[in-house]
């Protein structure tokens, strides 16, 4: 039985047991894929037949434990060539076929690993919240009115879906770390140069980073490992190195004064707070610094020359085909067109300006913990504002690049709205090993609740059909706050019909005492309580609400259905739930 | 009595002895000023009566062990700031009151040494030749129809000329080097960022260092480790750290193939060939390597964005005064204009890549062995083609600030032709302890002869007025290759005479037995054989050749006079020479 989750540690122990194939992975992987609601997330996927070809060869062979990822499914961001695919850079008229993989998509095929798709991104890499891609929005897995952070964004999901283990990303700005802070994942943002880019579209090329997006920091760091290595096929590439950091009595950097920035999210400064207390509770001494430098660094990465990077990249493609891209991205990209080399050169030296000071305050500080994001926003006023928001949302992540760091997002626990917060530690360059050590440390400590804290009065309500995640009417749960709590399923006693004649297309749930069917697929969500009362006196007849009993034994209130309006239905037990059904028409 | 050459190891150990003191030692250097027949040197010195109080001030402390650098006169570079002088960067209109010390320069006084003035330079450090100067061109203390090399010209040509100990130079591109070379100097060109820069007019900012000449590895390296050590005025500074390097057994590289280029130049090949023989005597192995990739890099100082630094530096004064530029010196920095920043990044790249090869390489290689260049040039030439010989100058040191090395610039031994011949050993940053090793080691080996070699059938000939060095007829020497073996002095029975109706005025030169005068200062040069006679014969009456007798005892060929000349002269033995004589008329 497989986990929610997808995650290395728990596949590899299931390979390792004989418990689990590939086959029966790669084909759990094809379920999550076809019942995804959100179509944003994947630009392309490898072939189904392949995925199960690929997975037969590998159970042939038997588990092999010589190979770190044997068997473990993944997906990379579209700007990262894999052999088969094309790669957009989610921009449709710049794809090409890369003709063979990236050098870290080779090395994780080697180590075993199936790769499964290409996951959206802002355009071109250009930006911090997922927002910028005609392959549409991914959301947050937890409330999809909100962003699911960017660039990273269709791997952030993917792997917060379930739909793989782990995801490649990309990060100059925060790319890899803020995706990771609102889909409740771990964000490794090695040490510059440490994962080849060759084979990745260049967004700022000099600070480019591959990263990995994953549940764990075990998973993430595993996979981080395997992927580095000195690539000649890359300049900036940097043979690995380590940089110790005091795992007892360290001295980390909090934010203070002025620089303590919440934008008025105060849940967020609360969890960044009791994280704060916690990296202490673990041995070490929170010391308060001036954030300020870091900050005037990170208005380099936009507001100077480095800009020009991204131009340089896709020069031709700008001059030929710039009314392909997204707008916003466009903006930004030939907004560098002015700049002149002087303009390069006098950036360069405000960079070594503020990279000057760095080792003075690694001198006095082992490491930084940052918030990984200020706040977040709703998808909304995201597209309402693209420009402002966004930069807001790069406040703590934007100099990481530009100053030599090495960063790792961790989760820090849900906001009373159920949303996620995450934090980010940060320290000097070829610090990644002992970042990994004290970020899981952090991550596991106990000391905050890493699922979604639901207020106790709030009411849980099991949907079935069109109030699901990305259902015609699940915008009537998220748009009064509403929480996913999760998948679950029906006692075997239930029958399941699609109702006729309804708009949307609405199914209905009956009981049937002594009926051993498959149970129901649904979703558990939680209300605030006078939504709840709203959203109930709302349901049309023939719908209303009882209790359910589900296969965990539980009796939660869902949606029912009158027995007189089965007349005309068509009973769809068999299919297991509604997505699935639905799928069926397609 | 002093040396000839102004050397700190010599002076501290006459101060150290009592047998000096900076009063006397600022005196001599006034009278070497005054007597300085080439004023392109100096653009700037400190008034005589603020020196004399300087060096009075210090002498009545007594000799200061306790500062490394105690009444050794130095000049410094005419782009580096000094308090009480002007900067001028050899650009008159650009000139400013700098108000204060340079960072350098405030080191080297506290540690006792004597600031005389600054030095000509190509106009912004931009050259290698020394002929871009409104100030003059500096000229090769060995031949002055060729150039001092530069930017350092006057630097170079000050040390060499024994007018200080040391000199500071700055190198973006083989600036503190090439002068080395052509004037029998040591150039020490430190790892970048060991040096502050603070205070000192940019060339190229990202790549710019302050460098020392000296006539000793010995001398230069001392005032190396007094000026070095971390300012945070420069962003560019590091703190110093050393990279330890095998004395013996180590392996460098040394050109081969397509690769070993001295432009036609067989004289410096065979001194670069025995350097070659020398070094591998010392316990070194010498390993053929492919420049090709150094010589690639090296092209992009010039040929890619990094002169953008040049025009970022000054970039006000060339849109309000280009006119008040040297026109070579505004072609190259103009030519910057146009660039892009996209320019900047992709050149950057380009670095980026070549910058990748080197570890590589430094795992192959301890160091490297290089002609500091591969040949040398007449004034004349240069001015004729003033950009592609300057290129060719730089073509074994531009590479080296791209590409992160340390250098040390050595002499080499001299031509047939009489001008010195330089090699340069580069190695990783902050090699530059070893490489001072390494290099005083190759300075000092005893295998090659460390003064100007004259061919055995050259003739001597002593010159007294018109055809001393700078004087009005010095051109009859140097344009038939004549080489100058250095000031002398005749014995004390001889008396001068200025020449009534003389054009150019002449002196005449004749003995007078068992007369005690104070002997008269005179130059002895050679010259080849066809040309001796064919200058003998062009000698005007009353004036001829006779054999002189010096105050060594030996008898050499010089210019005498007919006794019938003497009606109407002027006697003029008081003056000790006809340098003096002419300086007393001005």
């Amino acid at each position: 039985m497989l986990l929610e989750k997808l995650t290395i540690q728990g596949l590899t122990a299931l390979y390792r047991a004989g418990e689990a194939s590939p086959v029966t992975v790669i084909e759990a992987v094809l379920h999550r894929l076809a019942r995804n609601p959100d179509k944003a997330v994947w630009i392309s996927t490898v072939p189904a037949e392949k995925l199960r070809a690929e997975a037969e060869a590998l159970a042939k062979g038997g588990y092999d434990p010589s190979k770190p990822l044997w068997g473990i499914p993944f997906a990379a961001k579209d700007n990262i060539d894999a052999a088969g695919l094309p790669t957009t850079a989610a921009c449709p008229a710049f794809a090409y076929d890369p003709g063979a993989d990236s050098t870290v998509v080779a090395k994780l095929r080697a180590a075993g690993a199936i790769l499964i798709g290409k996951t959206n991104l802002d355009q071109f890499a250009t930006g911090l919240n997922g927002t910028r891609s005609p392959y549409g929005a991914p959301r947050c897995v937890f409330n999809e009115e909100y962003v699911s952070g960017g660039s990273s964004s269709g791997s952030a999901v993917a792997v917060a879906r379930g739909q793989v283990a782990f995801a490649l990303g990309t990060d100059t700005a925060g790319s890899g770390r803020v995706p990771a802070a609102f889909n409740d994942l771990v964000g490794i943002k090695p040490s510059k140069g440490l994962l080849s880019t060759s084979g990745a579209v260049p967004a700022c090329r000099s600070q480019d980073c591959i990263t990995v997006l994953a549940h764990s920091i075990a998973d993430g760091d595993l996979v981080r490992r395997v992927a580095e290595g000195f690539d000649e096929a890359d300049p900036f590439s940097r043979a690995p190195q380590t940089r110790p950091l005091r795992l007892e009595g360290f001295r980390f950097g909090v934010l203070t004064g002025a620089e303590k920035e919440f934008l008025g999210d105060k849940a967020a400064e609360a969890l960044y707070d009791a994280a704060v207390e916690r990296l202490a509770g673990l041995g070490g001494t929170a010391v308060p610094f001036d954030y300020k430098p870091l900050r005037e660094c990170a208005h380099l990465l936009y507001g100077g020359p480095w800009v020009a990077e991204r131009l340089a990249a896709i020069e031709e493609f700008v001059e030929g085909q710039a009314d392909a891209m997204d707008p916003t991205v466009r903006a930004i990209i030939k907004g560098a067109e002015g700049k002149t080399a002087v303009e390069a050169f006098v950036g360069q030296y405000a960079l070594a300006f503020y990279a000057q000071e760095m080792p003075r305050l690694w001198g006095e500080l082992d490491i930084l913990l940052l918030p990984t994001t200020p706040t977040i926003y709703k998808v909304a006023d995201m597209l309402a504002d693209p420009v402002r928001l966004n930069s807001n949302l790069g406040r703590y992540t934007n100099f990481v690049n530009l100053l030599d760091c090495a960063a790792v997002a961790v989760p820090a626990g849900f906001r009373p709205n159920g949303l996620p917060f995450g934090v980010t530690l940060v320290g000097p360059a070829f610090t990644d090993n002992g970042l990994a050590m004290l970020a899981d440390r952090l991550h596991n400590d106990g000391n905050v609740t890493m699922t979604p804290q639901i207020p106790a009065d709030w009411l849980p309500i099991i949907v079935v059909g069109a109030h699901l995640s990305g259902m015609p009417l699940n915008h009537e749960l998220t748009s009064v706050g509403g929480i996913r709590l999760g998948e679950v399923r029906t006692a075997p006693d239930y029958r399941f019909y699609a109702l006729a004649g309804t708009v949307p297309p609405k199914p209905g749930l009956v009981r049937d005492p002594g009926f051993a069917g498959p149970g129901i697929v649904a979703e558990e969500w939680a209300l605030p309580p006078a939504a709840f009362g709203a959203f109930v006196a709302r349901i049309p007849a023939p719908l209303g609400v009882g209790k359910v009993t589900l296969d965990d034994g539980r009796q939660v209130t869902c949606f029912l259905c009158e027995s007189h309006a089965l007349q005309g239905a068509t009973e769809i037990t068999g299919f297991g739930g509604w997505r699935a059904y639905r799928a069926s028409l397609a």
